[in-house]
């Protein structure tokens, strides 16, 4: 079924959709804001979802900041969010970790990835190495014959590293191959990400290279992998049927709603272009419903 | 046809194949040696090759080293080679990049890679910028905002890059995706690459990266490209009949010897091990014959 375009300046419809949906699930790179800067009018449309009781939660993949350091850029940017509205992918590796594979506690897992991730494995208890770790944060050439293998390391986790290397790498790759049945994990499979300037790598990107030297892919626990919502909905009950996803993403916004059973609302402000969703080379990955910015709601309400 | 396998010390096999093969095309790493370690009796092999008057080629994938640096490695472990035997993947692509791209002089090369792939541009006369750049070799943060895309750059070409990083990648990337028509092209696709103390991610795990975000694979240069045989024959004219490609590896080594039509010979000394030529899980890509080193073939003499 093609998607509905929803019409700037369209009252009634906008007003439909307030009323079809009780849970408002956002993405937030590329519909709440791009970089640092604010998408118009997003913060008054989530203050007015607010003032209707509908329960906000926010679903991202950056897994370089822990939750409570996400609330921040929220603050920063003076969107109102509480913590625990926050779900990141590096919080659902910390979960599935802790609770679907109940890693033991002498076991550790390998980090390439930044301190959102480290902030969250710390909270959910679980032992890691790598990550911001000096000793792995080098150009320094990495040789094999001065590394030792830690034998208790039963997983490596990737998400976006800006100080990727080839001693990270290396590393990852030795507890892969050697460290037997060492998982692969990854926060995200994200092929890039919105600067606000432009676009860069993505975690998928940071995971390439163990995926391309292994010859296997990563168990991603960000969107759209259900491990994201089962994490939203240990924490908050709502009914797919009144649930709507709102997002950037084809291939993880819109298919982790699709996966999830709840409908979604694709915006044109970050990745995706109208190209995509319809004429010729349109995605396979069709939304519930598109429209141009988040901003557009505001007109609900008047 | 399943593979011939050559026996220890069966001197009737070794001496027909010296009988039946004129031009003999070695890979390195994990053939002739492993790292810094030379393979038993491989040195020896050679130079009875050359007193029967057989033409040698080698043909490598490292793409570290310019062919004349890499003459060094051969002069180190007391093997003899000339630079006109040797054939690299970074030569292989900046003749690529003169002779077939026949890249304009005001046009650029960025590099992810290392000084093997600079010096063979530079004997070339291809100007390129990045490689062993000190502004490119850096783990601080990459800045979109300060970044200043050279409108010239019309080909991002990445080899093995133990440097690798975020500021190379995300410079590749933008010239990949806002220099309109930019070629992305890797020296090799190497998955991994042997070490003396064991395996490390590959060239194509540097440019895997790139492939990721891009979702479009670089075009390689390296075995088992055509382009690296194409090389070969500008510079030496052989008999593809009477040739035999020797290596350690099926889908490199094996696989460029079968797509330029010569023989083929594994030896087992490097990354492909006895089960995946035979056996239930044996690869699709078979040698034409199966030799446990290279320095079995000195039984021949004698």
């Amino acid at each position: 079924m093609p998607p509905t375009f929803l019409e700037k300046g369209a009252r009634d419809q906008y007003q439909a959709l307030l009323e079809k949906y009780d849970t408002w699930l956002f993405d937030c790179d590329g519909v709440l804001w791009n970089g640092d800067r604010p998408v118009d009018g997003a913060k008054e449309v989530l203050e007015m979802l607010r003032r209707k009781n509908k329960l906000i939660v926010f679903v991202t993949n950056n897994a370089t900041k822990s939750r409570k350091n996400y609330k921040k850029k929220f603050d920063k940017l003076g969107i109102d969010a509480a913590v625990d509205e926050i779900f990141g992918s590096a919080y659902a590796a910390a979960v599935y970790i802790s609770s679907v594979m109940k890693l033991p506690k002498d076991k550790k897992v390998y980090v390439i990835g930044m301190s959102g991730i480290e902030e969250e494995l710390r909270e959910e208890g679980i032992a890691f190495i790598g990550g911001t770790d000096p000793a792995d944060n080098t150009l320094e050439p990495f040789s094999l014959a001065d590394f030792t293998l830690d034998p208790s390391v039963a997983v490596v986790l990737c998400g976006l590293d800006t100080s990727i290397n080839y001693t990270k790498l290396s590393k990852g790759f030795q507890y892969l191959t050697r460290n037997e049945g060492c998982v692969f994990l990854a926060t995200n499979e994200d092929s890039t990400y919105p600067d606000s300037s432009g676009l860069l790598p993505g975690a998928g990107s940071v995971s390439a290279p163990l995926r391309f030297a292994l010859g296997r892919d990563p168990l991603s626990t960000g969107k759209p992998s259900k491990t994201m919502l089962d994490c939203v909905r240990a924490k908050h009950d709502f009914d797919p049927t009144r649930t709507i996803m709102v997002g950037d993403r084809l291939n993880t916004d819109i298919l982790f709603g699709q996966e999830g059973g709840v409908s979604t609302l694709l915006v044109l402000t970050g990745i995706t272009k109208l190209a995509e969703v319809t004429g010729p080379n349109a995605s396979d990955i069709v939304p519930e419903y598109v429209s141009e910015s988040v901003g557009d709601l505001a007109v609900a309400e008047g």
